[in-house]
């Protein structure tokens, strides 16, 4: 068993206090217990790693308009040319001059104006797949063109699932963009889920060594997280996602009525996204989601625009704070390294990202009990929670201790030769970014969850 | 014929005047006319290219540490563990917290600490290729592992040529990256030419979403031009140069011996590039060049010295005032268009990058001729120096008018489908950036020299 001391550690926290300066919402749902949004509290361990303490100390600014009225609304953002339609939750991601709104509502399609500001040149070129082309594809494109005829749309339909998040797919849209003769003023847009996300915005990062990009995630997952934070990229045969760029978007629009036409399976998968951020850092939003799943899980609409929300707001957050991940946003990535073995040694496609991550989550849950560093009790909810979303506990009856230990040395968060893995520690809603942990504790783990 | 008016371009002009702080050498080698690199003065159009003044404005500090005493070099660089050896020429490329030092010099790769300052972690990538691997590689990871045992040394070996510097080759340096499990704290180092140092650099870039990289450009093109600014990137089969990252290196060291295993061929390509930076920005550059042309071909050490250190200092400078080309930097491109047209129409590797850089310079120069921007006796300078270079001054019988038209559609200096070009206008040492210029004088130029 491991000490409690935890010198080359780092511990994040989430003490509820008060002095965000974001407002909840009044708006039609309003979840059954309080909530605010506690400001972050991190502090370092007493150790050696480099974090750059400044970057994580720095003051973050988030604007969080959901409307307690249009008129507030209208203060942070023009709507001068607006159609008729809801005015969107804005949820700001504060990076300097590359800081950029997440527009949040449902009917934000049919309102033009929000996707042409942020498009600057005369072509646009949308990046989406073969399931999301005939559902939304002419939909954008009225939403780009409409009352705006010196832009020029080009398409680019790409097969659709993990499998195809490869090197060859990626060329097919440099293929598209070179044909079409688009200029460094083009802006592409990435139309469906993580996959379409980080695979487009990759490829404007690329092009012409960069263009602008808006993000239209059109999935659960890509909604509360993969489309925020500017982390693009591809699979390699050997690893997940381990060539791409941070390549921040010019806004991501969220359009809640997407979700009518998400597959279960996908609606489960973003699920497991959403409980990561109630285990790392927001023990009410975690609450709340216990009490609140099976109405998540019937698809009701106000607690989904609740659960993105407030998703994006910690998202938001943490990328403001740390970019490039220096430290505090590895944070994010509770469950996936076990989970992006899963993901490598299973075949892509076969499980989806969340599902993956939710036996993840189990895992390094399942670590941190056996480290000593959480109470029981939270084992039990967090099993339960993830079936209450109908998400798996447990790996593939395929994957060996050999496959996670050898998929696992080449994950991201390798410093030097040494795994580093993200572990709750505390009570519910601070964890640990750290390679400081009993060895034997995770070969325990591995064992646990495979039968060789 | 256009009118001198110039609405929508930008014009940047070296008056040689006196405030720049470089200081001037007093090495071994004085040129015979007394130089001093003047202030950049760049003024801008009154028309519609969105240029940010601001940047082009802004302050530039760059030193130039040539040695007047080593006491005096000291003070700038610690060289705490230093081996024997020339101390190095510096020149600082000034990007904020993205700044990095261009050392130059004869036998610094025997002088191991200037390497292994910039490298952080446990592990290096060496990215070279076929020809170059069997002169300089050993040095090179000797110098990386000298007195430095915790360093581990990869090496990755590619075939040698432009018509490799594709994705495909591109993906032999993720494999081998991936394969070595070579985490974030790695340090690519590119050994080469100007294709190595793109496409390492384009992959440092992405592997892991970033990690360091260092440029050792073993041929006068990558000394005195590619290595130094950031541009990274790969050729796709319609382009050059379409697929990329702004990134910018650690350091780059140019050991000038390695000067002495480059093809005659290969050294006249390079001087392409120095010329290029008389005709755009230092009058009195190009003046030394024709005084001392035949001494470059002749190889002296001093001379070459020389032109490197004086034609990374213009790069650094224009480079340190528009990192991302949002205009200024763009002049950097003189007959580049022109010339990439011959690269990809003849055939990658085919020609020179120097050689097509050669000719389209000449062309570009033909056309500010017909536009009346220039002197008539500049044309016959310009095809006199290129001659004495060795460099061609005429593209291959193959090239037609339609090619050209075709492929230049393509470059990444068209902007909402209009060419933008680099043309010299007024004295000798001033350019423009610009959109406005007689597209039939540009269609006169590509039939006067094309046969079809």
């Amino acid at each position: 068993m491991a000490s409690t001391a935890q010198p080359s550690s780092l511990c994040f926290s989430l003490k509820s206090s008060s002095s965000f300066k974001g407002s909840v919402s009044k708006s039609t749902f309003l979840p059954s217990n309080s909530i605010k949004l506690g400001s972050l509290s991190s502090h370092l361990g007493s150790g050696r790693i480099g974090l750059h303490v400044d970057r994580v100390k720095a003051a973050v600014r988030m604007s969080s308009t959901q409307a307690e009225s249009p008129a507030a609304v209208s203060s942070n953002i023009k709507m001068e040319s607006s159609s008729s339609g809801v005015l969107p939750t804005i949820v700001e991601v504060d990076l300097g001059n590359r800081s950029y709104p997440i527009y949040i509502g449902s009917g934000l399609l049919d309102q033009p104006d929000l996707l042409q500001r942020h498009v600057h040149g005369k072509s646009v070129l949308v990046v989406t797949n073969t399931t999301i082309a005939p559902l939304y594809l002419d939909k954008v494109v009225d939403a780009l063109t409409r009352d705006n005829p010196k832009v020029k749309v080009e398409t680019v339909i790409l097969p659709d699932g993990e499998q195809y998040k490869n090197m060859e797919t990626l060329m097919k849209v440099f293929d598209k963009a070179i044909e079409s003769r688009l200029d460094r003023r083009t802006t592409f847009v990435a139309l469906g889920g993580g996959v379409i996300g980080d695979m487009c915005g990759f490829a404007a990062a690329a092009f012409l060594r960069g263009v602008n990009f808006i993000q239209i995630p059109t999935t659960v997952m890509a909604q509360v997280d993969s489309s925020v934070g500017g982390k693009t990229g591809i699979n390699h045969p050997l690893g997940k996602n381990l060539i791409g760029a941070f390549y921040q978007p010019q806004c991501v629009l969220i359009d809640t009525d997407t979700l009518s036409t998400l597959p279960d399976r996908e609606l489960a998968s973003g699920l497991a996204e959403v409980i990561k951020y109630g285990l790392i850092r927001d023990a009410e939003f975690f609450e709340w989601q216990e009490k609140n799943m099976n109405t998540l899980i019937a698809r009701d609409p106000a607690a989904f625009a609740y659960a993105i929300k407030r998703s994006c707001e910690n998202k938001a957050e943490v990328v403001s704070l740390d970019e490039k991940e220096s430290g505090l946003r590895a944070t994010l990535n509770l469950g996936h390294t076990f989970g992006h073995a899963i993901e490598t040694g299973f075949g892509y496609g076969q499980w989806l990202h969340g599902e993956a991550v939710a036996v993840g989550m189990v895992m390094a849950v399942d670590l941190s009990r056996r480290l000593g560093w959480i109470d029981e009790s939270l084992v039990g909810r967090v099993h339960s929670i993830l079936k209450q979303a109908k998400l798996p506990t447990a790996p593939p009856e395929s994957m060996t201790v050999e496959m996670f230990k050898s998929i696992m040395a080449v994950d991201k968060k390798v410093a030097d030769g040494v795994l580093r893995l993200i572990l709750l520690k505390g009570p519910l809603g601070n964890c640990v970014f750290t390679d400081e942990y009993d060895k034997e504790a995770l070969d325990e783990t591995l064992r646990a969850f495979c039968k060789s």
